[in-house]
């Protein structure tokens, strides 16, 4: 058993008793009212020192990307985000100043894109870790899943992949606007976003909907100064991946927004043999194994 | 400035902007919909190893615990939990079954108290950290909080407090069913859980309303050989402190649970000068002051 399917069988009993619901597996989870046309989205994540960013890492961006990481999961779901807890875990002789920029990179980032933060607490921990709970909600629109992708239907990608380390991974901007437009539009019929990278990410998309997938490596929106194998491998592009099915996707030209978005292949059935010069990218970033 | 006013400060600016939302400063946070009489309540708590617990617990109880920490907060606020996501930090060198253990703890208590575990993420951390958000709900009826006390109300606390170490800070029971009456039936005027100990949780819940208080030493209800100092500093007790107005609280009588409640003092407007001898055990636990 690998770490990551140890980890996966430790909530593999949580099969919620809600068929309405959409519990473990997705980016996020979905509660749907008995009535409403209106989901609400649940997403809980953790950024730690030493794992996420380094302690001479600029302060105002490590709380930034904190709820970044959140958001950009409300993102992949269609959904827009709305209220906040944040969770502290403080080291013993922490530089006030330090945590106050992180408080405000939070705050900065919360009202660009109009989140209520409602509060939290605050523990003791040896490495100083953000714990974020962000609630969202798609309203009148179902929120788009991992597992709703069907074959023959086009994979798509917003932005340029690779070179995450140098470009964005602290900068990025939540997909929320392009992952509401493809939800309330009905044009994705799957979705999650690159936070793996490509290499993790698809694979994850495609086995949540029992799947396979051609790719042509050669449509793939690599980044300036990234090689292929970045663009497959690096993780945190926080860019959305999402299907999209062939009659509609001529629909996508009126996309509104300077996010550039490619057609990068196409769902094959589950049996389709994925291709050796794709197989040999597909060997992404695992953030378990890492330390 | 104290450590706990230094963290204070770090959420001051989050002010909600809803007048019908309640952000930092309680028990959860509220989140009351435009038209329904539903509230829905947020929070979020993280226990660590070495901080919560030791290492050497069993992690059957580790796993309990925080489950139950939250539970208890929706609790102090009269409302049901629904929803959880768990989010792990796991120290390399873990091992599996010690962690299967504390999923095992996550699970039996959410089962019976008929909440849906509906996800979360797993990351590295030096420390074993457990981050649990908690979704819940007052459906039809408002959540009581800290900050709505009033002069001469009086103030009353469910069970006994004090010698939790050695009774029941692993296998305390949350007092949701208790919470949830005193708020049905618009018992109880403000409240709040004893999580760091009637010696600050009192003072916090009197600052909220502006008041303070007036307490009878020999009605305090010390656990099975604890002093009155532990009764009042030891924490963990994960009972509820509630306010009762004079006129209603015979109707206590009528409390339908086999917990004791019982009568300890009363508000008192804010100039009133607390005497010396509950002054002296108000210096109650402090988890940030711990390490």
């Amino acid at each position: 058993m690998t770490e990551e399917q140890f980890i996966e069988s430790l909530t593999s009993g949580w099969k919620t008793k809600n068929p309405k619901f959409v519990g473990v597996g997705d980016d996020c989870a979905v509660v749907r009212g008995e009535a409403s046309g209106s989901s609400l989205l649940l997403k809980a994540d953790a950024v730690v020192e030493g794992v996420h960013f380094l302690r001479t890492a600029d302060p105002v961006l490590i709380g930034r990307k904190a709820l970044a990481r959140a958001i950009s999961d409300i993102a992949a779901m269609g959904g827009t985000p709305l209220y906040a807890l944040v969770t502290l875990g403080l080291p013993s002789g922490f530089q006030p100043v330090r945590i106050q920029k992180i408080y405000k990179g939070i705050t900065a980032l919360a009202k660009q894109w109009n989140i209520e933060l409602l509060g939290g607490e605050t523990t003791r921990t040896r490495d100083l870790v953000l714990s974020i709970s962000l609630v969202g909600e798609c309203s009148g629109y179902a929120p788009v899943l991992r597992s709703t992708a069907k074959e023959e239907e086009e994979i798509w990608v917003t932005g340029s992949l690779g070179n995450t380390q140098k470009l964005k991974h602290f900068t990025f901007e939540p997909r929320i606007k392009e992952g509401k437009w493809l939800a309330e539009k009905e044009m994705a019929t799957s979705m999650i976003d690159l936070s793996d990278g490509l290499g993790i990410d698809l694979p994850r998309l495609a086995r949540a909907s029992g799947l396979s997938f051609e790719l042509s490596l050669d449509l793939i929106p690599c980044a300036r100064e990234a090689t292929l194998k970045q663009a497959f491998q690096e993780g945190e592009d926080y860019e959305l991946l999402f299907t999209v099915s062939p009659e509609k996707s001529a629909l996508l030209k009126k996309f509104p927004f300077e996010t550039a978005i490619q057609k990068i292949g196409v769902m094959k059935k589950k049996a389709f043999k994925v291709s050796e010069s794709v197989k040999e990218l597909l060997h992404g970033y695992d953030h378990l194994q890492k330390r």
